[in-house]
C-alpha cells in the first residue's frame, strides 16, 4: 500500500520515486487522500533533492491527466504552441501567433496572466473592446477550426493538480525548481492537445531564472519531457536584460504588435517574433529548413496575411477588430509624461525589471493576483540599450492615469537607465542559444 | 512585516532563522494565519538544512510557551525530571522516581504512551489497577506536593505547539531532525516547572537514533537547550542494543520495577535506574559528588523508603497500593509459553527491536496511536547477552491472550536472539557516556 509519508520520506532521503508513486501522490489531490501539509513537504524535499528525467516526466504525465486532455485530432492540420517563461516587454505571442497561422500552422495558445514585474498575454489581449479570453474548450476548438489559432486563458479543466500545486508552492517557498517549474509549464501546455512546442526560455535580469545556466537547465528539462511524452519541442534561450521591444503595458503592447505584424516593429522583437514563428512552422513540417520557414514567416507580414489573421482572431473572440486599422479605439492614458535624460551619454544598461515594477506600479500589471489592471497605461522606450542621448532628450514616454505611484515609478524607471560617455560595443542578440529535444 | 513565505524561503537558502521569526512562525499556529501546508514545508527544510544552537533555543522556548508553563515554586524542594528517548524494556522512571524522591528530589513527571516498538511509561503505570494518569494541573501540583513525586500524562495545556508539529512532522517524514527532536522533547520538559533535568539517550539497534554519533549530537543539543534556558542538564548516553532487564510489556514491568524497589532487579536495570536517579539527586544539591548521591540512592532501596515513595505514588494517584506486596493484583495472561532453544551455546546478540516489535504484537503495545493495549501480555527474558544456554533451555517465557499473532511473535523473538559456540566477551556496559551542559 503506498503512503504519503513514505514517499515523502524516499524523497527526503534522496532516492527516485517510481512513476506510480507519483501518480498516486497527484491523485491523491483528487482523492482526497493526500492531504496539502504532505504535498509541501514533498515539494520541499523536491526542491533539497531535485528529481531526474523519469520522475520529471512522470510528474508532467500525472499533472496534464489531472484534468481534460484536449483532442484536436478532429481539426486538421499540425498543432503548435509557443511557450515563455515570462518577460518584460514580452507581446512575441500576439505577433507569432498570427505569422504562424498565415503560414498554415494551427496555433492553439492557452496563455496567462500577468504577475509581478512580468505582464501577461491575455491581459494585453483584453485591452481590445469586447475580447473574450475565458471560452470553454468546444469554442476553444470552434475558435481554432474557425480562425486556425485562438488565444484564450486557462480554464478549470486543464491541469487542476498544477493549479492546486502551484498555489502550494506560492505559499512555501518551493516555486524555484527546474523540475517543478518544467512539468508545471509542461503539463498544461501538453493537455491543450498539441503536437509541438516553441519554447521561449528567457534569461538575464529581467527573467525568472537570472542565471544562463539556470535557463538551460529548464530548456533542457522542457525538451526532455517533451520527448518523453512523443511530442516535437524546441527551446529558444532569449535574453531578457532590457525590455522586448519599445512598449512595456497593455494596450501600447497590442499597437506595437500591430506595427511588427506591418512590418514596422523594432528590430529585436521583430527578429524574435519571426523565430519563434519559423520555429514553428518548421516544427508543423511546413518547411524543409528553419530558412525556408523564416521566409515563409516574413511572407505573411509583407502580403498582409499576418495582419488579417490577428484581424480574424480578434473577431473569433468577440472583439472589435477595427483597432487593428485604428488603434485610437484602444484605451488611452489621461497624460502623457516625457522623462527627459538629465545627462548626455549612451545606454550602458536599461534593467527590465524596474521598468516592469514601474509599469505595475501604474496600474499596467499585478502586485497581487486580485489586482485589476488599467489596459491604457504604461510606458514607451524611446532609448534602449547602445543609444546615443542628449541632455533634454526624452528617455521615454510614461502613460498614466492614477498619478499616486507615478513619482516612484519615474525614479525606478530613470535608475533603470545607466548611462556612460562612451559608445556601448553594439547591443547583444536577442537569440542565446538553440536547444531541441534529442530524438535519438 | 513577517510573512510565512519569506521565512521559509530563508530556511531553505541555508539562512539562520531569527528568533522573532520562529516566535512569529509558532504563534501563528494559535494565531491562525501561518497554514499547516506553511509548516510542513518549513520542517523539511529544517531538516534539510538543521537549525544553530539559537534557532533551536528559540524554537523551544516558542514552543514551550504556546501553552501553561507550570509553576512549580510554591513547592519547596528541588524539582528535578528525567527523560528518556525510549526503548524496549525501559521501565528506569519507575523504578528511579520512587528512589530520588526517596532521597529528597520531588520528581514531577509528564510522561508518554508507547507507540511502536516501544513502550511507554503511562500505559505499564495504568496496568495497575484503578490509577489515574490524565490528571489536570491542580491535581498534579497536589500529588506532588503530598507524594514528593508525580506521574501523568501529557495535558492539552502542555506544549500545544509541539503536539501540532508532532502530528504534522509524523505524516510528513520530517521527524528525524536532530533540533526538532530535541526541541520538541525540551519544550514540553521545561513546561513542567522543573529545575533540573536527566536525560537517557538511547542509542543502538532497539533505539529510536541507533548510530552513537546521533545519539550524542541530540544529547548536546538537548544540553544546549537547558542550557540557554538556565536549567540544569546533564545527558547519559546509554546502550539499547538487547532489551533493558527481563521483562517486557506492562504488568511485567511494573512486577520487575517492584523487584528493583526491593534491590532484587536484573543488573543491568538496577545499574541504569541507580546512576540516573544519582544524577537527579546530584543536580538536585542533595549530594557532593556522584558516588554520594548512589550511596544515598542504594539507601532508599535497603531501608525501603523507595518502594514506599512507590506505594505512596499509586495511592495518591486513585491506584490499588496492595499490588506492592501481592503482584498477582495485576492483570494476568491467560498463557504462559516456553520458549525452548533449538541449540546451545552462548547468546551473542538479542535484538532489543524485534522483542519490541513482537510484544506490540501481542497486544502490550500500540501500532497505531489509536491501538488498545492488553497490560497483562508480554516478555519475560530467561536468556540475555553472554548468557549459556542449553538444547531445550527455556529463552524465555510468552505471557499472551488474543493468540492470532502468537506464531508471529514466536518466529520473530527467535530471530532475535543469535547464538555461537564460543563465550561472548562479557556484555557491555548499559552507560556509554556522559554529556553536560557547559556552564562556563
Amino acid at each position: 500500500m503506498t503512503r504519503a509519508v513514505d514517499v515523502i520520506r524516499k524523497k527526503r532521503d534522496g532516492e527516485t520515486l517510481s512513476a506510480a508513486e507519483i501518480d498516486w501522490m497527484v491523485e491523491g489531490i483528487a482523492r482526497g487522500d493526500v492531504a496539502d501539509y504532505q504535498w509541501s513537504a514533498l515539494l520541499m524535499a523536491i526542491v533539497w533533492r531535485g528529481m531526474d528525467r523519469g520522475e520529471t516526466s512522470a510528474l508532467t504525465n500525472a499533472m496534464m491527466r489531472s484534468g481534460v486532455v484536449v483532442d484536436l485530432s478532429s481539426i486538421p492540420g499540425p498543432k503548435i504552441d509557443k511557450h515563455s517563461t515570462g518577460g518584460v516587454g514580452d507581446k512575441t505571442s500576439l505577433i507569432l501567433a498570427p505569422i504562424a497561422a498565415a503560414a498554415g500552422v494551427m496555433v492553439p495558445m492557452v496563455s496567462g496572466r500577468g504577475l509581478g514585474h512580468t505582464g501577461g498575454t491575455l491581459d494585453k489581449l483584453q485591452s481590445i473592446p469586447g475580447l473574450q479570453v475565458d471560452v470553454d474548450l468546444e469554442r476553444y476548438k470552434a475558435i481554432l477550426r474557425e480562425a486556425g489559432l485562438v488565444l484564450i486563458g486557462q480554464t478549470a479543466e486543464i491541469a487542476p493538480a498544477d493549479k492546486f500545486l502551484y498555489a502550494l508552492r506560492d505559499a512555501t517557498s518551493t516555486v524555484e525548481s527546474i523540475p517543478l517549474l518544467a512539468s508545471s509549464i509542461m503539463s498544461k501546455k501538453l493537455a491543450e492537445g498539441i503536437d509541438g512546442l516553441v519554447l521561449d526560455v528567457k534569461t538575464g535580469g529581467g527573467a525568472f531564472l537570472a542565471d544562463l545556466e539556470d535557463s538551460r537547465r529548464l530548456a533542457e528539462t522542457m525538451c526532455d519531457i517533451g520527448h518523453a511524452m512523443g511530442k516535437k519541442v524546441v527551446a529558444l534561450i532569449t535574453r531578457m536584460d532590457q525590455p522586448l521591444g519599445r512598449a512595456v503595458g497593455n494596450a501600447v503592447e497590442i499597437v506595437e504588435s500591430l506595427a511588427c505584424l506591418r512590418g514596422e516593429g523594432p528590430d529585436d522583437l521583430m527578429e524574435v517574433s519571426l523565430l519563434l514563428a519559423a520555429e514553428m512552422v518548421l516544427l508543423a513540417g511546413l518547411a524543409g529548413t528553419i530558412d525556408e520557414a523564416r521566409a515563409a514567416c516574413a511572407r505573411t507580414i509583407d502580403d498582409g496575411s499576418a495582419l488579417e489573421r490577428f484581424r480574424r482572431l480578434i473577431a473569433a473572440q468577440g472583439g472589435d477588430p477595427r483597432v487593428v486599422d485604428d488603434p485610437s479605439l484602444l484605451p488611452q492614458a489621461r497624460r502623457a509624461i516625457e522623462l527627459e535624460s538629465k545627462r548626455a551619454g549612451f545606454v550602458h544598461a536599461l534593467a527590465a525589471r524596474p521598468i516592469g515594477v514601474a509599469t505595475m506600479l501604474l496600474g499596467a500589471g499585478r502586485a497581487r493576483v486580485d489586482s485589476t489592471i488599467d489596459p491604457a497605461v504604461g510606458v514607451i522606450l524611446h532609448k534602449k540599450l547602445g543609444d546615443r542621448v542628449e541632455v533634454g532628450e526624452s528617455l521615454c514616454t510614461v502613460l498614466v492615469n492614477d498619478e499616486r505611484a507615478l513619482p516612484e515609478a519615474l525614479t525606478m524607471i530613470e535608475d533603470a537607465y545607466r548611462m556612460a560617455d562612451e559608445p556601448m560595443d553594439g547591443p547583444t542578440l536577442v537569440v542565446v542559444e538553440r536547444l531541441e529535444a534529442d530524438f535519438t
